[in-house]
């Protein structure tokens, strides 16, 4: 009846970033292919005030290193928000993904009660670890890796929600 | 170090589906105040071989719907996807919201460990319950969920994150 926080959380926003990681790589190649500037699809978005894909991915990064990391009681590696390309995208996933990779098991222990305080421009919440692993952390991760797979979509790459499920 | 299958998929999905009749409010009352037909939102897709946001209201709930009912072996009620209006959609989402909010948690027992196949459009899937609550169910219905917001916001509604997250 019940599944670890483990298990919820670090495989989750592992094949996750892993799917950003494959996504950039196939936009990278759609951008040489088609005369388009990386600019033409890092600096796309949505709409005017939404974040365009290259801080989908930065936010996406944060959301999985957060979300991992605060149910463990862990404090996570600082990035600022510094990329401007494919290669150092891929870097700050890479990082991520080690990073979370890098927390184990034993971490998790106490994690579904443990208390999860995040300030927002709207004030602080106050979680405990399951419920911030269930009813933020995952969906914010979402929010941003599927944002960042409709930014390439609406760009033209053809791309399948297999793609995204990433399976393997 | 544990938290419930219950808990994990139950209340998730549900707060994503009254996310999405949130939306579809905004949605509605947007058209009409900016002269659109309720068309030119329901018909609209970020790139021409994507669902648009009827489809993709329809596949959010049948992820949801399959994502709480799988893991707890039961057989969900069929949707053959016939609506054309908003008011159609949400009573769909209120039929998929009240089925799985009524799946008690007793259902639950041995979830995680419970055999899950499916069959996609390139083959058959085999999960235990937690791999495929985490690894397909949850995706799945982010995949939707957030797409459906995406339109929304790519056609101009003022939605901010916060709305998306339905943290109430």
């Amino acid at each position: 009846m019940s599944l670890s926080m483990y298990q919820a959380s670090v495989p989750v926003f592992a094949r996750g970033l892993s799917m950003l990681s494959k996504l950039l790589t196939k936009a990278e190649a759609h951008a040489a292919a088609n005369g388009l500037s990386p600019a033409d699809l890092l600096e796309a978005r949505l709409a005017p005030d939404m974040y365009a894909l290259t801080r989908q991915i930065q936010a996406a990064c944060d959301a999985a290193k957060f979300g991992a990391a605060r149910p463990a009681g862990i404090t996570p590696p600082s990035h600022p928000d510094t990329e401007t390309s494919f290669a150092e995208l891929q870097a700050r996933i890479k990082a991520v993904l080690d990073f979370v990779n890098g927390i184990g098991e034993a971490a998790f222990e106490g994690a579904e009660t443990r208390a999860v305080a995040l300030k927002t421009g709207s004030g602080e919440l106050s979680f405990t670890g399951q419920d911030y692993l269930t009813g933020f952390a995952l969906p914010n991760f979402f929010f941003h890796a599927v944002t960042a797979y409709d930014i390439l979509r609406h760009k033209g790459l053809p791309l399948v929600k297999r793609d995204f499920l990433n399976l393997g």
